[in-house]
């Protein structure tokens, strides 16, 4: 049943007598969509073995240490995705905690969960796939370790819905000139870094490279002096997501050097947006869930700019793959 | 001192109670040069947390559960990689053991390492840092839990100098005619999967962009259905590294899609260059450095194609930055 993260982990934890390991299993989308989830858990907790998978991967490669002391996370929207419900049911036969994090409830997904957190099913900001695994995963992290800033948290995550229409209304310009003067172009790299990183990726493979079928790349901030920064020209167009919080710095030294070489440059900056009104014990947690929502207003500017509208696809839904 | 990685780990386990954490940390070619490493753990171990970090995030957002029960293994040719020599320094700092991968014995690196595996300093195929630090990973397996195909694997381990020849060989025309025919191009993505997906990253941050200036994205085989297929045409060239072992399946698939619709596809198949002459139950692991020793000479010829030699930078070595 459909239910919120933190009677699901306590039901979770009167099932099984110990959990000692967590898995993100995803694709694409919501691959990336896990992503905050997975950086808090690595980041902060001490004694937990945590997994980051494509789906197809880790239901061919299943690591040896699945089993019944596992909790493995699963996301999907349509809850259809089949490497996915595959991926679940995994976890099911083996006797971990199999928990879906999906928009229908009564999905072939949430079918192989023992728990479903939905999303997607209300107008609120912080109703979305990254925003409730990463309440899963503080959840899993107070009640295993404990969590000094668990009230902190809890607190920012009704907050974060106020900040983010104040955002968007002050990034709109922006986004709009931005997307005007540069939205015909065949190639728009993406950098962000820590918290941030996994909008990084799905912004160019999601949003430009499967929506809008600009070739694109993830850059990671603090990777693009050992490789990328080479391709860097004023005529090449990058989106610098800033990051609030401990990797900051790496997004800065990107962009320095950016400002230096490059022209076509769009800054979504989240310390400018505003993302520093939550508490700054956990504002970091928020950087990718608020930067995906700031960026989607942007792409809506590209759809209109190109006039190509956002579910044009030439492969998907068309044929058998 | 420099040593092999047997002693070392036991040296290791001698001088710490028990070893709960390995972190692999590196930039760019070096990080990807971890990930062999990386993913045989994840994949084998039990109740090993494992970690992988580019740099300078490891410097800023450094897990707290980092302390004295965790193995820090740094990667960087030069050994003087700043954010890497200063990773290492902050393992000392917590009474971690850190033990770097590196040609310089001598190196700032080196010097803030407990223990120094050396690479590239002979002729032979497996002399390199991949293989390395794989090989760190096999051992740290073996003596904390114990690893099954512990004698498979040093036996492959040599066994490997004999293959890589003989597959340079065959694979020498293919990559040459590829190289000759496509060379120009300004954008080429690269697609692998599991054991191979490192090598997929850095050919394309480091081969590609940085050194030849070519746009690229390294592509997982397992994501490519979730996003980055719309960009697939019969204009747009594609390196294909077909793995053997559990996720084959999942480049098999992406790469019968490339053929209905790409046209520029070069196809680098471990299992046809010889990898399966290696015990079945290892030769996954090795994937990543058989596909990295063959592409080095597609790359080669690819610096003669374009006339744009190996060392031909626009930034790096020439300014601060």
């Amino acid at each position: 049943m459909a239910c919120c993260p933190k009677s699901i982990i306590e039901d979770v934890l009167k099932k099984h007598d110990k959990i000692t390991h967590v898995y993100f299993v995803a694709c694409g989308g919501s691959y990336a969509g896990l992503y905050p989830a997975k950086y808090f858990l690595q980041s902060e907790a001490k004694d937990l073995i945590i997994g980051h998978y494509s789906s197809n991967e880790f239901c061919h490669a299943t690591p040896k240490a699945l089993g019944k002391d596992s909790i493995v996370i699963t996301q999907s929207f349509s809850g259809t995705t089949p490497e996915t419900v595959r991926a679940a049911g995994i976890a099911q036969e083996v006797g971990a905690a199999s928990i879906a994090v999906t928009f229908d409830a009564e999905s072939p997904l949430a079918k192989n969960a023992d728990h479903v957190v939905t999303y997607g099913t209300t107008k609120e900001a912080n109703d979305n796939g990254h925003a409730k695994a990463l309440w899963l995963a503080v959840e899993i992290l107070n009640q295993i370790e404990g969590y000094a800033h668990y009230d902190a948290f809890m607190a920012s995550y009704e907050k974060y819905n106020e900040i983010v229409p104040v955002a968007k209304e002050k990034f709109a310009p922006t986004a709009k000139a931005w997307a005007e003067k540069y939205g015909e172009e065949k190639l728009i790299y993406v950098m962000g870094s820590g918290p941030n990183y996994g909008v990084t990726y799905s912004y160019a493979i999601c949003l430009l490279q499967e929506m809008q079928w600009i070739h694109s790349s993830a850059i990671h901030s603090g990777e693009y002096f050992h490789g990328p920064f080479e391709i860097t020209d004023k005529d090449v167009p990058f989106i610098m997501m800033m990051s609030t919080g401990r990797t900051r710095a790496l997004d800065q030294r990107a962009l320095d050097f950016l400002h230096r070489f490059g022209e076509k440059i769009m800054v979504l900056d989240n310390e400018e947006m505003g993302l520093n009104a939550l508490d700054s014990n956990v504002a970091e947690f928020f950087n990718q869930i608020f930067t995906a929502a700031l960026l989607d207003m942007f792409y809506m500017d590209l759809c209109e700019v190109r006039k190509h509208p956002r579910p044009t696809r030439r492969y998907m839904w068309k044929l058998k793959y």
